[in-house]
């Protein structure tokens, strides 16, 4: 059979693009981050566009901005950053922690994270909610921690010197809720804070201070 | 640490806006009722649009628009009118039952229902499709009753004052097939019905009068 | 035709039953919570077993038990309480929240939360974790609000008298985190909760003492 | 390399068996209709014991068991008749209509059903839920139509012969509520019929006297 | 009750359309194909333009476009043939395998397949991946088998006469790996093809000839 | 309010222990390897019993077992050997390609693979199904690439050192089905290989003797 006659008879058996102007995908999804999203992700690129280098990232290969009360970096590739994990249920992101330094209470609204420890040593730790038992341990290189959906966890720096981790989680959009922002770092007022959380005054007016809230 | 810092800093961190005209959602996403829909809900509304009062709803602080045939009143939370619940899995409604009133039989085909009675008394079941085994009960105010997903099910009013009950579903948009309607309120032959039910044909006609078919 | 033909036929028909030992469940699975669960939920009951007094559920009838610190009453109709939301995708509670209560800040991880005010006036809010963000509206008597799953949120009574709200859940099993107890009433070390929120040590041992916890 | 050196290898790269006595499944989980069932489908059985023959089933090959009424066969490959699909989101099922037969009104609230005609004519239709609208179709040998999930559908035979159909659903375990006997096949009060569909009392007690319902 | 009054109110009671120009759907989203898809299907066609027509299929009523090297015709129901399953979890297709012909090594990356022989006689299996342990059937007219989502699978015509299949699917777009073609019928180095699959250079450039691949 | 009057209250506020002797999960569901399996994944361990050591993993902290052939070795943190991950949608791997070693052509049927180069440089790619069309990339250390469910991927070491990469999935249980071992590794007779591959009857039977085949 020669070669020539093959490639029209695929082309037809794949049966798969409706038009040169709309040739869409199948297998993937990467995002089209400016014509919007729906509840289960972004509108696809139309295929034709998509190259290899869509499901390159290079963004973890370095720390990522210094959060400075933390004394951590912070690098993501989730869907905005890495377009390529929209729909696939996957997602990443990177945390440098300097000596000293902490990932603070926040939750995933919507993705379990595993934590993966390239260096350094780790304290992790989470609370369930129901019955608030504290799940903590140490890791080292190459330990795995799991942090259930939605539940606040936290990390330390067990060591002295920076520690690096990987971490995957269950969605593209995992969410990311740090609870000094969520509660100091808007403008709920100041007696929400204290009804909602029995704080007294002055501690919530300190730290609306240091994470940049109002009211 | 200055508060003025700070502020940078957490832009970078959170690491969402893409660009300053597509600021998607991500905890959310508010239905764009015009841009159109997707099996998994409408396209997101422009994050920067929403606002507080959308997740507000108050169309079911008073009874809705009379059935007459049915001496009931409805009103939808569904996503049409509550576009905050696009994706989220839930939505609600209202349901005044005059005295000698009645939800007549019908399914929602998208969703388990579940009934709050805020007033008065009502019978309320449905139909396994098993076995057609028939499960009902009588409810007072406070009591809840559960309608599971596509199964025929009723609600009566069993006292001499109107019942009022309050929904929610498992669905943003859980549908609504009411049996009269379904066979007797449009152009379905009569024959049709009659071979689909083995009703009678003068049945089958005097019911489509009353329910506004034809053919 | 006559009827007893038809009952054999009909059993023939439906083809459900495997064995009179295991009749298994279709439309429903109402929870077994002996027997154990799994990440979908309970296992069923015996069909057989079930009747349409388990669809029904008189808990929220009247307030729940009186969370003091909170001086609020709090009643759950999840599936340990009430099995038959197992599978369904929604369970519900009823929170009565007397003059000057609150229902502090909390997170479900697993659920969407629509609330509905059966008396009285609320005021409800929560905090969006893509930009920290706060969404907060008065409410009174028949209207909503919805909470998006996994964000930490409140609501204060608004008025002079006791609030009551009726809330439904996406989830059978929406889980429940209240940011005190999680915090301070545990046994996570005080240096923990100091490292992971910024709070200063003598805030931490006050609520420590407050909600019961130790270390 | 030899052979014999690769076999355990393999074992432990595969890493997949915990113990001899619990080999669990991973590509599919042929249901153990015994140990019961979950809101995800029913209990695998043992790895070890599931062959070949547990992926065939030839109980589509011939009519089904004849239902007079309605004067057609039907045979079922769901969950219960075809343990394979436990989980697969697939099932199927055959019908025999002779001439003069029908499929009378009926959902299946769990799944969408394609239709694939094998012999004769049909005339397929179903009624939407959004506004009551009929949607229906005359159907030769070889086409396909489709009933949206927990819609209202039915066939006739369009011709003087016996039709075949082959019907796939997008679950195991579709159901099927049949109106006949969800209305008129079981204990359902007279009056409760006659309110929940303004049917005249006469007609639901000729009925409930064909389809063999009491009360 | 006037039929004419019931109108109206009946439109009320709908209260699904939004607005004349966006009449959205509900209990079905047929694919619009050209305005583009996401990762839960392709966006909804306006519910207006929708006709019973959308529902109807006839590609499957003959053989589809002979594949040479396979001996088979293949024709598609997917989603992009058949836009009405957009969204609905299930899709179709047909095979004619010719004496001697084959439906060669393919994984459906995306759905579980359903087998029903229509004609002829077919001897089907599939390699599961626990244990890549071998299951496989002769099937007859009317017999059914099932290939798990996602494992390599094969049919051969195991009679001397055409062979007739239909198969459905548990996804509106399940995908077709082809192992000759994802091998031999692209631009994969040959060195990697060596090294990814242990075959000799020589066999890879004959199939590479044969399947239109080169590199 | 006094520290010892709050415990019994919050116990009633958590609402969610039914008996002692089953005390179940909620924010987690450890499996349980010994009780069997469902289509949504194993049954949950007694809540009583899981500590924070369940949530832990050190299996990936060194090379798995070597796959002589590939010269790769192979650590899997999957369900069966990281019980945590039951039910939360995520899982790991690690592998390390020694110098001019391979991971073969495989798929993972069920899930989305997320890769991290730890160390070392690798050449990853994968073939979509669509249309054959290949995928590759030339990864270093900390670059991510992606592999979308269910499609023919491979790696090979791109550097004169082990390469070490940590991959992550979008499933507690994606399998892994190796192309070499499907085809070549068990009882599969040579004459079907041959005809669903077009492979010529000595290759086959060579790759038979070195993948442990027979038949």
């Amino acid at each position: 059979m020669a070669k020539i006659a093959l490639l029209p008879v695929l082309v037809s058996f794949m049966l798969l693009s409706v038009s040169t102007t709309t040739a869409l995908t199948q297998d993937f999804c990467v995002a089209d981050l400016v014509r919007g999203d729906t509840p289960a992700g972004y509108l696809c690129r139309l295929r034709a566009t998509v190259v290899a280098a869509d499901f390159y990232y290079d963004g973890l290969a370095k720390p990522g901005i210094l959060i400075e009360p933390f004394n951590t970096s912070l690098a993501s590739a989730f869907v905005q950053q890495y377009p390529a994990v929209n729909g696939l249920g996957i997602s990443a992101s990177r945390v440098d922690i300097r000596a000293g330094g902490v990932v603070p209470l926040h939750t995933h609204p919507a993705g379990t994270e595993i934590l993966y420890v390239v260096q350094g040593a780790i304290v992790a730790g989470f609370i369930s909610s129901n019955d608030n038992k504290v799940y903590t341990k140490r890791l080292n290189k190459g330990d795995l921690f799991l942090f259930p959906q939605g539940l606040l966890h936290f990390q330390y720096n067990a060591g002295n010197t920076t520690a690096v981790a990987f971490a995957a989680y269950s969605s593209p959009n995992p969410g990311l809720q740090i609870l000094d922002y969520a509660l100091f770092g808007n403008n709920l007022p100041t007696s929400y804070v204290m009804e909602g959380t029995f704080l007294a005054e002055a501690e919530v007016r300190r730290l609306k201070a240091l994470f940049g809230g109002s009211g």
